[in-house]
């Protein structure tokens, strides 16, 4: 039933600026600072268009945004990618609208001329379902580093190959 | 004799601008585009003073600077810190004047809440003076991923603790 009416959307809209922000705050997994940094992204990309490196992909169900990627080009490099966020409301949850977003992220990554895509994470059990999610859609971990957030706090650092056939 | 009259400065001011850039450009490491990204971190110290988040060591001999680094916080993280750059002119390279130059860039870095302090640079053979330099000077090899920078150019993340003795 989901999947019917699951439909992806590639261009930013205004609207998006509050569904961004209620899709991460529904969540409750991030602080107020990083809610806001969400949706600045989403405002460049509304200002700049393509001349913003923030690219992103709009789950929506009945018109309503549920879940979200936003990713673009790491700078320095050629062809990695970062996968910035992926969040889907807390309340579709489970119907793995994540995993279809990705694929969907994954066809515009290529066009951009994406070789993999990257996705860092904490290695607190706060976030375990999260590098779940990772591993159960065919990342590998690429690095771990510790107490790089913090003391206690490792980083992750998962990969995802565009390869042909994806 | 270069010990003796090597100095070190902490605060910018608009000779560095030149300064930076001839530095740069004497290595013949860097690509154009990166030798005006150094001298745009130079441009932002000077410009908001200590709201920029890029600090400087500036080593001198003779009033001329033939060395520096440029630091700061990782966003996101409590007390990990980015060298961003250390570069000694190509003149006064060999002197162990990159060495002091850390000392110097660890005191500051700890006074700003450093825990750790990280360097990333490349695989490619033509690194491997810089990737000796930081084993050298006792950072740990804290992750390396393949292919990142592109094709072939793995990222190698340097660490260096700062621990109370330093």
């Amino acid at each position: 039933m989901i999947n019917k009416s699951l439909k992806f959307r590639k261009e930013a809209q205004p609207s998006d600026l509050e569904a961004v922000r209620k899709i991460a705050e529904s969540t409750g997994f991030f602080y107020p600072d990083e809610v806001d940094v969400a949706v600045e992204l989403v405002e460049e990309r509304l200002q700049k268009g393509d001349a913003s490196d923030y690219y992103f992909v709009f789950a929506e169900i009945e018109n309503k945004v549920v879940a979200y990627t936003c990713f673009g080009p790491i700078p320095v490099t050629k062809g990695s990618f970062d996968l910035y966020w992926i969040i889907t409301h807390n309340d579709f949850r489970g119907l793995g609208i994540g995993k279809k977003l990705l694929t969907e992220t994954y066809i515009d990554a290529k066009k951009l001329g994406a070789r993999a895509i990257y996705a860092e994470t904490s290695g607190r059990e706060k976030y375990e379902p999260t590098r779940q999610f990772y591993l159960k859609t065919n990342y590998t971990v690429d690095a771990v580093q510790k107490d790089f957030y913090d003391v206690g706090d490792d980083k992750y650092v998962f990969k995802y190959a565009l390869t042909g056939e994806n």
